[in-house]
């Protein structure tokens, strides 16, 4: 079977399974952090190349603080939890912003854990804008033309997962996915099953990859 | 309902279809010119205010030539087709290829045709680097920095709409598409029927847009 070297993984729905099973909004993220290790272990056992899952954003650091107090620390958690596999993890987003978690400062390059192997980037106060070099702040520190993305040391996704239902990119890296399939579970991502996954795989290697041409 | 401003319209399966119905493929470029105009006078109708249609990118130009020349003529009579109508037009792409058509140069400001009212994007000869202003070309004149997309004056989209069956944004308007609901229809793009945009309006007007908040 066809795999795609690199999934992006887009965690959505936190919220919403907390409400319907009678919790606060933000009580939510904490049940998506075994989704993220399990689906580790599956991608790693099925040899995939790379994943990215997309951990949380500027825009959404605009939520209320109690959901940004508690997505930050799932983030935290996820990244440590990763970090005693093996894997090479990199975590990527705005560190020049308070948002982002002090605690992950020293993983924000690229480094090998365990024996290595499978790549693992964990986007954590990310937005499109900043990746792109576009917000204010950082062109006013550039003096030159920058071609350079702050997310070049990911590659292009082949395949992007999205749980919860929303049939939508909501700025997860514009440039990677420009082709990227993307393929919609309406499940809420802490109601991840293996399933899931084969699903997704399954679809992938039916789809006729052109590029354009 | 709550109708998006505008709409992304991802016209694919022209070859798919030609196959399926015995022609070779460049003969199903001409059969998606019709249901273009269709489906704006049916947006017209509906009271959006912006279109955007995929013509033809530079990726696929490295396609044979027979399907080129097709598909090329095709996007020049589509937007000739259009300039009968009350729109206002513009067609983006990069014009320093010889890849661009002559006949469409004078579309590449936007103009107003009949009584105006709508607004309508072609993308022709389109490249998301050359949009992105990230191709070796446009950099080397750049002097300094340049915040501008070359698609500055397309919006952002609210609904892509695509036909045949896909599920990838192929390299369309990666800024614009940020947070845009995509709607995917497994009809191929000549066999366009206004019912597939009531379908995708109805799905769209029960989407939550939070824009990450």
């Amino acid at each position: 079977m066809r795999l795609p070297n690199h999934i992006g993984i887009i965690p959505d729905g936190n919220r919403r399974w907390a409400e319907n099973n009678g919790l606060t909004k933000e009580k939510g993220y904490k049940l998506g952090i075994n989704p993220g290790l399990l689906l580790f272990k599956l991608c790693q056992k099925l040899g995939i190349k790379e994943i990215t899952y997309y951990g949380f954003t500027t825009d959404n650091t605009k939520r209320p603080a109690k959901q940004k107090e508690a997505f930050t620390q799932a983030c935290i958690d996820a990244v440590k939890l990763l970090s005693n596999e093996d894997a090479e993890l990199l975590v990527l987003g705005n560190t020049e912003s308070p948002c982002f978690p002090q605690e992950l400062l020293p993983f924000t390059e690229r480094k090998v854990f365990g024996k290595g192997g499978i790549k693992v980037n964990f986007l954590v106060n990310y937005g499109w804008e900043w990746d792109l070099n576009l917000s204010r702040k950082t062109n006013n520190k550039r003096k030159n033309l920058d071609l350079a993305l702050q997310s070049k040391d990911i590659s292009r996704i082949d395949l992007i997962i999205r749980w919860g239902g929303r049939r939508r990119l909501s700025g997860f890296l514009p440039i990677q996915s420009v082709y990227s399939d993307f393929f919609v579970i309406d499940d809420f991502w802490p109601d991840f099953k293996p399933q899931h996954i084969y699903d997704a795989l399954d679809w992938y290697a039916t789809q006729d990859i052109t590029l354009g041409g």
